[in-house]
């Protein structure tokens, strides 16, 4: 055991004990106790922020890094809502995800039960430090909270009333655990099944680098998001001009936004109109030569580079295909499986893409912005997930448990 | 990509992506066929298993090796009844696992999809080829299959089959794909997510340890299982020994046998009957003090090395507690996670017990030996988990896939 007697993870797992015996009401109680808390120290949050600001200024930090930095009162009190909004979701654990009696009489149920304790590194925002407490105590994880130094005054400020808030509840403070570690203390934790038994990053793709690099604990991270829209052959044009232009243009910076367009050679006209309307959002198109013929609108050549690229940015690669299968068999090739569209209205057309397509999310007639837990109606969300095992998608409340079976018998032996 | 052209992972790679679309009826076919050539080749396959059996013979291994080893005809036909058993599974791909509708029309669906390509790498027992094979077929994956040495012709008759078997079937046959890999191609292999998807070991702790450090791809593996069985203040005699007996004696040399028994200080009594039959079975019991004045039968002092020991054998270790919270507390701390029984009659100190073990397999008056994907019902196991994401206790058909979600709208973008 790597763990020393009162390491973080040592007092993690103390509360993680506690915590996976709790009904629902001790643990909304307690989320009502953290918000109370915030409200109270609203003025002492802000005085926080504003110190861990000017410390961001003074470095030169860039406007948008200040802005994800910045909690005014407003944005405090939408901390408040969002642990209420997570105190009202349903509790996953004790949920019998299924269960089934057996010839002999034994009675097997497969019961959702907490994960343990899940260590979180994200950066700059310090919002994240409210969201992930509340979603871990809700599903009765302990958690290890490593936020990023330039937010240090904020998350501590943050921390204090998260622990206050438990404290009043009744329930070990440990069950949120700030974790002020060094790369390399970082690196010997995700190292140790005993420390840690999920790792969640939020934040670059060099974190989630650094921890894929280092962990022999499971990592639940996100791919970076490389998704397409496909315009069949007979998409209808009032769909596809407005779902292109909102999965590329309504905010070009995040994972689900959409980096390659594909069209069917018979739907190219309907890239005059798309063209000009990108072009007007200030898109720069790199595009094949038959799209960028009937794109209208100035683009660049594309290359294999540019199928590969997750731009992030107002940059759209087009390219233009024979048939559904040659959509998919781009896809499959150059995407990171996070979210793909067809625009169609043929239901041989959808149901090959739906089946072709491996990605976690797969769209019919709509944006692939919709990705997000929020949007999905989980109220809220760990992260999103690429991966193959466990969460694949947004990640919501009953992702962050596992199962356990309980089999219940009157004195049977195996024959 | 590390991988080439016309390695096995691409080859593999490329039936995954055909497996992916079939439906339950191109592959139970497929596996019909696969039965039909290993009946039809029943002859050349026990002759392949001779030859193994001679080369292991002169290497001196030992007669359990053998065993495991040996293929007569009878066991021949046995694995085509096992391969039509696994045809009569539900398959579960394109299951719709939940799916709900959002308030903007978007319906949603989490429906159930094969992981990819799985690399199972295994010993001795030949029979495990078919049944992976026919595991992989059925839930739409392929696989890299790498069995031992020791049964090299024979694994290489079986695999003639069920290559002949998709072939006849119309299916790609590098859906199950070989693999002659040395052990450090095996670790390439395990550190490139574009090779595998999941890693699942069958075998013993030196593989398992080989594959978890080298694998960057999830690995799909069982600790062992350090199991307990706890006789509580009330438990039914009746129910206590026979639980006790077959926990202990039915097959020692498995992961869910009982390694130590936790007796309430009130069940003492109880000690005197058990350790009699126990001391019958031929199992040496190393005790605490009280246990041991309980037991009768000759025992050794305990200490704490036996605690965290999987014996695997006919040794049994005895502890005393005294209470339920006292029992709870040394299970979840040196269990692997496995299994863990309560024999009692009281409805507190059973839920006490089921919510505070975190193991995988939980028991009330049930012995632990059940922890088995046939016992289930699942009619095939592909291995067993004590990974707290993804696939826990017996590993069944459902769980060597995954999910997509898939969205189906009418032109939604967000807003």
């Amino acid at each position: 055991m790597a763990v020393t007697t009162d390491s973080p993870s040592t007092r993690a797992r103390a509360a993680a004990r506690t915590l996976a015996t709790l009904g629902r009401g001790a643990k909304d109680a307690a989320l009502e106790q953290i918000a109370l808390a915030i409200e109270r120290d609203s003025a002492a949050i802000v005085e926080a922020n504003a110190e861990d600001l000017a410390a961001a200024r003074a470095s030169g930090q860039s406007s948008a890094l200040l802005d994800r930095l910045t909690l005014d009162s407003e944005r405090v009190l939408a901390l408040c809502d969002a642990v209420r909004a997570v105190a009202a979701l349903d509790d996953p654990v004790g949920q019998v995800v299924t269960g089934w009696r057996l010839p002999n009489g034994l009675d097997v149920q497969k019961v959702r039960v907490p994960l343990g304790v899940l260590l979180v590194v994200y950066e700059a925002r310090p919002n994240v430090t409210v969201d992930v407490a509340s979603l871990c105590l809700k599903s009765g994880n302990a958690c290890l909270l490593r936020g990023s130094t330039s937010a240090r005054a904020t998350n501590a400020a943050l921390l204090r009333c998260v622990r206050d808030g438990l404290k009043a509840a009744g329930l070990p403070e440990d069950a949120v655990v700030p974790l002020e570690a060094s790369r390399e203390e970082l690196a010997a934790i995700v190292a140790d099944p005993s420390a840690c038994d999920v790792v969640i990053p939020r934040g670059g793709e060099a974190l989630k680098k650094f921890l894929l690099e280092h962990a022999r604990v499971p990592v639940l991270v996100a791919a970076g998001g490389n998704c397409h829209v496909y315009l069949h052959a007979d998409a209808d044009p009032a769909k596809a001009l407005p779902i292109v232009i909102n999965a590329k243009t309504q905010r070009p910076g995040v994972c689900n936004a959409c980096e390659t367009l594909l069209v069917h050679r018979d739907a190219l006209p309907l890239l005059g109109p798309i063209g000009a309307e990108l072009a007007e959002h200030g898109v720069e198109l790199r595009a094949d030569a038959e799209a960028a013929a009937a794109l209208g609108a100035p683009s660049l050549a594309a290359d294999e580079d540019d199928w590969a690229t997750e731009f992030l940015d107002l940059v759209l690669a087009v390219r233009t295909v024979g048939s559904v299968e040659e959509a998919v068999e781009h896809i499959e090739r150059y995407s990171t499986g996070h979210s793909e569209a067809i625009v169609t209205e043929s239901i041989a057309a959808a149901d090959a893409f739906v089946l072709g397509i491996s990605s976690a999310c797969v769209y019919v007639n709509a944006s692939t912005r919709f990705t997000d837990g929020g949007e999905f109606g989980f109220g809220a969300e760990i992260g999103n997930s690429t991966a193959r095992l466990h969460a694949r998608g947004p990640v919501g409340l009953a992702d962050i448990t596992t199962t356990k079976y309980v089999v219940r018998g009157a004195g049977q032996i195996r024959a």
